[in-house]
């Protein structure tokens, strides 16, 4: 099945999405049983975040090519950051460059985890039951920023610079696929999806030692790979089996 | 006046706050008008994180002892970091100290910013028309995972580690208070709230040139000084005009 949230008549109404249209949902698939209260077609579709979540969790270095490439180290266990639900945007809207930002401006394709159940205390069987399904991230980053401050607060949590979508895929062997990033429908760079230092679930496994995870809760997996953008660039992150996320990059003030 | 959120039948209800009793109320005041729908006696309240914030946004050195105390450099603009709601405790409820925690394990006494309106390019005076009201926060560290570890993941963010509350008071000049900590009902650090290096209002200003601030969202806003507490303490902070925020200190596996 595939989730998502649509934007309608101003408001988010969770959907289910199918071949050629989006089933309105009476309430969130995360939250048990719903009703169908209506329908769009796929193509007039608004797409919002498919969740905001209670906490937005994110891996950093998680791909031996991307540590390899930025010098550091392997990691010897799974430590988690950060990110904030500003940030946040959906399918096809766009990405916002904001005029302050000076030199490398890149997106990172991520496989995003959507937990589904509580979860404290938890072995790696119980990690893989307690995923409600997957989606795409594009961890948006200001390279500038990033080295500057002592937080990645602007660097990668700027209005916009976290897109997610276009929906929540739950019938799909994540970590069999292949994550493939394009822009202005090109391909820059293509990777197994999951060959990772640590898988999603390794990251749960030691996460619930120390905390609680909740329903709507997201992990973002970390990138094997960046690439630059320029404001008119239109970026596409494919994970086959789940699904494309594409949004454009516009230069702020530009935007409207 | 005083707002809360109590816990009324194992679910959350937001209160407005008398002297001997609170107020249920049929919706959050952050979004407008309200019913009352029935009261509970104060004595009887079970107290919850006045909020939980779509983005839990914390500062770090931001009082010059604390940062002279830490051989920090002085900061020279506002720089935002991150706390996650799992860590959200309320007044009264236990401070689960890890088994695994080893040395020190610390107490930091916060005056807390709740925003009552969505902001982006806010001027100081916007910034301060949107502060809702203001609470306390209690941004418990473990100093050893600080150190060891890449990010606060663990060190500040395990289940428990950030009390916040008893509730939001919207009538008080909250910079021109004085906070006290108490452990075991002996001072142990006591200064002047406002005595920073920059106030909410500018945090606010400098945070919404790039992020939008929601309703809802908490600034916390730094501690002076930091206390050392053990299984078994009680540790109540106090800002003149705001209220106490007291938890008791229990060792993992002791607390039920």
């Amino acid at each position: 099945m595939r989730y998502a949230r649509v934007s309608v008549g101003g408001r988010p109404v969770w959907g289910r999405v199918r071949e050629s249209d989006v089933d309105l949902l009476s309430g969130s698939p995360l939250e048990g049983a719903y009703d169908v209260i209506g329908t769009v077609p796929l193509a007039e579709a608004h797409w919002l975040p498919p969740v905001v979540p209670p906490v937005f969790y994110a891996v950093g270095f998680n791909y031996p090519r991307h540590i390899a490439h930025a010098g550091a180290a392997t990691p010897d266990r799974p430590e988690i950051g950060y990110r904030a639900n500003n940030a946040l945007t959906g399918h096809r809207s766009p990405i916002v460059k904001p005029r302050e930002v000076e030199g490398r401006f890149e997106a990172e394709p991520e496989l995003v985890a959507v937990i589904g159940r509580t979860l404290r205390h938890a072995t790696y069987d119980e990690a893989r039951e307690a995923v409600f399904g997957w989606t795409i991230g594009n961890d948006i980053s200001a390279r500038a920023w990033q080295h500057a401050d002592r937080t990645f607060w602007r660097s990668k949590n700027s209005d916009t610079f976290k897109p997610m979508g276009p929906w929540i895929e739950t019938d799909v062997d994540a970590l069999a696929q292949t994550t493939t990033l394009w822009v202005n429908g090109a391909v820059r760079s293509q990777f197994p999806t999951g060959d990772m230092v640590f898988d999603p679930f390794d990251y749960l496994v030691e996460m619930t030692r120390h905390v609680t995870v909740h329903p709507g809760d997201v992990l973002w997996m970390g990138a094997e790979s960046t690439c630059r953008l320029e404001p008119g660039d239109t970026v596409d992150v494919e994970i086959s089996g789940i699904g494309v996320l594409s949004n454009s990059v516009q230069l702020e003030g530009n935007q409207r």
